[in-house]
């Protein structure tokens, strides 16, 4: 990682990864013996991985939230950049915990994420943030489930990968 | 982004996002009027954004192909982790400048992105060291065209998405 002899970064509360989509698809619940793995699907919009740290509180969520739902990253139908509130896109949020790796040799480490408990808190009061900000006819926000993997297909007209940290 | 009151980070020279697939499909070139739009593909392997940062040189490129290729980050049939080189997989590189942006208010501002020229220079640099890395009878090194709009198509058996900056 990036140690260059600078002094050591502020330690990030919470990083996101943020791709935009024309559709994503998500499992929510693997397949089992006697039933089948459950997906939810959004159309157009944009994919939000999230991964929190160690230290990260409930109180950076509302400005989390409102930073990256009003970012100007999607283009509209005219090709101007708007925010996935103005297009308006849905949102498809993953937890993401291996966003807060670091590599140690040829292996990744997870010392700074947070512990299992506060991180599905978290997770969970982001995703119902979001559902607060978006709504809309066409729109929807889905998510994954925290702690699963997270079986994703995804389909984009380029993804426009950004990266956010708070 | 985080500026919590610490000293400010080391600049990095790159930033890589990577992600696991089953499949990746890239347009390598538009559809124009005579002519239809070109694809490259992947099959199981991993997918590599990667952008470059003002003051990249030429000299981080091999320890970056080497970490980035030799992370142990595919889980093989058997559930274990190993690098995308003992898997073996193939590789999508994906040029991916949105990667070095900073917010600025409700935009995207992107001035620590290297220019063009020496980005172009870099990114072709990198894809020949990681066709030089991988070799085998079943995988590949595919790769985007540099400055153009990033069309893609990720199927994934979980992204496993990680960060690493060089």
């Amino acid at each position: 990682m990036s140690e260059k002899g600078g002094a050591p970064a502020a330690a990030p509360a919470a990083r996101a990864v943020l791709q935009q989509c024309l559709q994503a698809r998500l499992q929510v619940k693997p397949a089992e013996e006697l039933s089948e793995a459950q997906f939810v699907q959004i159309e157009r919009g944009m994919v939000i991985y999230v991964c929190f740290f160690k230290g990260a509180t409930d109180d950076i969520l509302p400005k989390m939230v409102s930073t990256l739902l009003n970012l100007r990253l999607c283009e509209s139908d005219s090709g101007k950049l708007v925010s996935v509130l103005e297009l308006p896109g849905s949102l498809l949020v993953v937890p993401q915990a291996t966003l807060g790796g670091k590599s140690k040799g040829r292996a990744m480490q997870y010392h700074n994420n947070i512990n299992k408990e506060d991180g599905l808190r978290l997770y969970g009061e982001f995703v119902s943030l979001c559902e607060k900000e978006l709504s809309g006819a066409n729109v929807t926000v889905k998510h994954g489930t925290y702690g699963n993997r997270q079986v994703l297909k995804l389909d984009t007209n380029g993804p426009y990968t950004h990266l956010m940290e708070f």
